[in-house]
């Protein structure tokens, strides 16, 4: 750890880092469709406590309507969202961070406790059905002690009672290209190799887990990883840092974290580069709305962020389901992905028994 | 109550109801349209106890995408389903149903405690933007005490712990049209003042504080009847019967659900006829399928009946997901519906505000 670094506090550098990867993010997603319009940049403030910018690609519905001749833009829809947060958590809320995050034990007390948040969140929906759908988030999270009315010096830090990082990224095609989920897979896990031999499996894994839509019996996209937790102390799903190498400290942590932020555009942009262009038929379209419904009812019945947004009094709505997609369709009994040997029934085969893409 | 009406259980006169009431409205639905494809009869068995028939109504995906010149069907997606299952009822169930049903004390089994239901459940999405979905479901529901293992004669009934009937009705326009909106109300009211002054303001009320978008901060439609928990004894909602007539036992409780039931098509038929040709422009349909958007959250992420439904192992996920429409969509921050004076933003004060449609 640098003297420079140690002087400024996480929430300070966690906040200034999501501010350049939204940004180069964004850029890099304009420069492959530069004829289509930029994503709209709008930044807002919660009443709450709190500030954000949004930045979100839509085609204007009315070219779309007749968009027979005219440029067909390599996105549908796409959000890149940052939030940096802070207020204080409800006691209900604190009760379901105490189960969730077991390794950290939290107080419980009956006035709440103060929180702050800083994330990017971003879902990628592209035309194509051929090209995946993505999705990255990658946060920070610190409880801390209330702070005494007597002591109202704004330099005073309150005391941090609790931090960690989580995060992950996860692919979603309508049609399965291995190479595809292999490139994904292999650029995600090189990231996390560098921090430690037992990250990419555990949190690939995870990732398997926790992208299952249980009423379905199937995950939602073909994996990439899934992690919450991370802080300097045990971790339930990592063996101990005096057995297996893994980061230890905020510090290594943020370096982590960084790798798999960087790893972003590399893991998802050659992959958009090539199928964005690939001729597809009607009932391929069809097929990725239907999947695209299978997107939503993830998001709206399991997605335990979406859930813990919808309830969470002054949050801002559009933002946290700006991950739905333009068009989703629901067929009853549809039989496509049903029948053996098409590219569809390939693709359910895949999200039913989650594989490993590299050894 | 006739000498006939009294030999036959409940459970068989309730089937024998939604049996009838599902085919006349399948057969006045097709009759309607007789252009377009009929509605898919669809039977199935239930592995852990029961049947069902599913009656859904979908336009073949291949034709729909150029549907130019050819004819356009009055639905777009349709399903009347009826099913009349059994099981036991595990104990989580049993406690989240005491928790809705505080009127009737269930005993808290380990072991769980058998469960007959049976019921109607119907969603029929047009495709004009001016004609409204609609919603209706009636349903009848018994807890039975576990039969003992010596006593196996099939001829004796379980004995009854409780039981109950519930239901209702609702419509939700993309464009407000008052005097639908009064129609609809009319006929419903029509069918619940004739067993009893309180009904109509009690589940009018009822339903639009369960119809409501928590996040969105609006209802899903412009309302209609809810009720529960409906039998012989005390009802948290409605008057003692000894102060306000209301049906007071188990045939004029069945007497009431067959009225509503009945008063479906004459309630909604009308206004489907009226608006099924009215000419619509392509925004009018892109506010439709935002509208059904909210649909799809309202369903997914607040409906008790849905909820419950995907978290029942060996539910059938085609028939409780039926509800959703064929195609939705979500745009970020969109402007319909914010501009006054415009027909959307109309409706969206009126979902905001729900309306005494009938004095």
């Amino acid at each position: 750890m640098t003297e420079l670094a140690s002087i400024k506090p996480m929430r300070q550098r966690m906040e200034e880092y999501i501010n350049n990867l939204q940004d180069q993010i964004v850029i890099a997603l304009e420069k492959l469709d530069p004829n289509s319009p930029p994503f709209k940049r709008d930044s807002w403030v919660r009443a709450q406590g709190g500030t954000g910018r949004s930045c979100v690609f839509a085609v204007p519905p009315n070219d779309e309507a007749r968009s027979t001749n005219s440029h067909e833009s390599i996105l549908e829809k796409a959000g890149v969202n940052i939030s940096i947060v802070h207020g204080i958590l409800p006691p209900a809320a604190i009760r379901q961070m105490r189960a969730d995050h077991t390794s950290m034990p939290l107080p419980d007390r009956p006035e709440g406790l103060p929180f702050f948040a800083a994330g990017i969140s971003l879902v990628i929906h592209p035309r194509n059905p051929h090209a995946p759908t993505v999705h990255a988030n990658y946060r920070y999270f610190e409880i801390t002690e209330p702070k005494s009315n007597t002591e109202d010096d704004p330099t005073t830090s309150p005391q941090v009672l609790a931090w960690w990082f989580g995060g992950g990224s996860d692919l979603t095609p309508s049609y399965l290209y291995e190479e595809d989920a292999v490139h994904f897979h292999s650029t995600i896990k090189k990231a996390c190799d560098a921090h430690g031999p037992e990250l990419y499996p555990t949190f690939k894994k995870w990732c398997d887990e926790y992208f299952f839509i249980t009423h379905r019996q199937e995950c939602r996209g073909i994996g990439g990883l899934f992690f919450d937790d991370l802080n300097e102390g045990a971790h339930k799903r990592l063996s101990p840092a005096s057995e297996v190498k893994r980061p230890v400290n905020q510090e290594e942590i943020f370096a982590l974290i960084q790798e798999l932020g960087n790893a972003f555009i590399p893991s998802y942009l050659p992959i958009l580069t090539i199928r964005h262009s690939t001729p597809y038929a009607p009932h391929q379209r069809r097929w990725q709305l239907i999947r695209r419904g299978r997107y939503v009812e993830f998001n709206l019945v399991h997605d335990r962020g979406t859930k813990f947004g919808l309830m969470t009094p002054g949050a801002r709505i559009e933002s946290i389901l700006m991950s739905l997609p333009e068009t989703a369709r629901w067929e009853y009994m549809s039989e496509m992905g049903t029948e053996e040997g098409t590219e569809e029934a390939k693709l359910v085969q895949v999200l039913r028994e989650p594989r490993t893409w590299i050894a």
